[in-house]
């Protein structure tokens, strides 16, 4: 996706403290002192827009979200979006995906959801990939016991990349769609891309799957 | 698929003992006796007409290849196939799926074909697909260490079910193409539900697996 750049990102974030979370590693342990209360935290890694995290805050009001994206010219746009619903349920950081470990301890996220990540569809570039079994590592240690990730992609490439990785990491599939918007799957929460492809006819690939620990 | 009984189908297929194995259960752990060599056995299960296994045997002749089926109405045409072809590398069989440990010892099969089975779609019927786990464990039972099973069809459904429950039994995918048919995988062989359907535009779905012992 290109983005124009925004000048301005980082001084309205730095506007909102109440939504925009400054010096993640400083809540490593203590995110429910973030959030003043107990419930179970998911968060999106590459949250872009914010959509489909805002849409699951709003229809979530029990479990805490946290929004990660490392780009601030789309990340803004959330934060309008959060600016504008007033979730107390829900916040957002600027953070890099392979350094996740620095700001969450063992243990303290419950799932976490990729939702249309970069497909970086060229073979050297398949490291990248949030899929990837570097990037599965990150999860596992900042998922509790037999914590999930929730993953939709349009890309076809990108999802059978992420069903061999997922399976050769030892994880095992609990749900799966190779056509998610002609299935009986109930509460899908719609990203920008998703919208934007299911509306022009591509198919919508998702999967859940869990660490076998 | 509705077959035309055949009541000649069964003296037909007593003619040709050199094709037809007959008394399967008295091979068992002797196998490369009856095909005079020690090369590997790949057996294909639900071999229908015969169109998979014939290409697979033709194009390699250094392995040997049993096909099974129940159905004798659609196995005839295998046979047929199989005297036009004089392949001394493949044997076809009426076996029942369920009871193959009686006819092959553990690690006598070097790997199992499934394709095109029946996607038996409603969820009562679900044990009788022929990747339901109560199948994946006769699977087990008779293939070397490692074994793989490789498996294509037509049927979203079937593949979704398919792919969970060799998730669930803890096997690694080890290949798969969400369209065999726009992927870069070389050697397809099709058979005549393939021929049929990818003609059609539907897509083909092909994974390989292997069991985690």
């Amino acid at each position: 996706m290109r983005v124009r750049n925004k000048p301005w990102a980082e001084s309205r974030m730095n506007d909102f403290p109440q939504y925009m979370i400054q010096q993640a590693e400083s809540h490593k342990g203590k995110w429910h002192e973030v959030f003043g209360n107990n419930n179970p935290l998911y968060i999106e890694v590459g949250t872009g827009k914010g959509r489909f995290i805002t849409g699951m805050a709003k229809a979530h009001p029990d479990v805490n979200f946290i929004g990660i994206e490392l780009n601030r010219n789309v990340l803004v746009t959330a934060l309008d979006l959060l600016i504008e619903e007033e979730l107390p349920n829900l916040k957002l950081m600027v953070e890099n995906a392979a350094e996740l470990q620095k700001c969450f301890e063992k243990g303290e996220v419950s799932r976490v959801y990729l939702n249309f990540s970069d497909p970086w569809p060229k073979t050297r570039h398949a490291k990248r990939r949030l899929t990837h079994s570097s990037f599965l590592s990150v999860y596992e240690d900042i998922l509790l016991e037999k914590g999930e990730i929730h993953f939709k992609t349009d890309n076809q490439g990108l999802f059978e990349s992420s069903l061999l990785s997922i399976s050769q990491y030892g994880m095992l599939l609990s749900f799966i769609s190779l056509d998610l918007h002609n299935s009986y799957y109930d509460g899908n929460i719609m990203t920008e891309y998703e919208e934007k492809f299911s509306s022009k006819g591509s198919r919508i690939y998702r999967l859940e799957a869990a660490f076998n620990n």
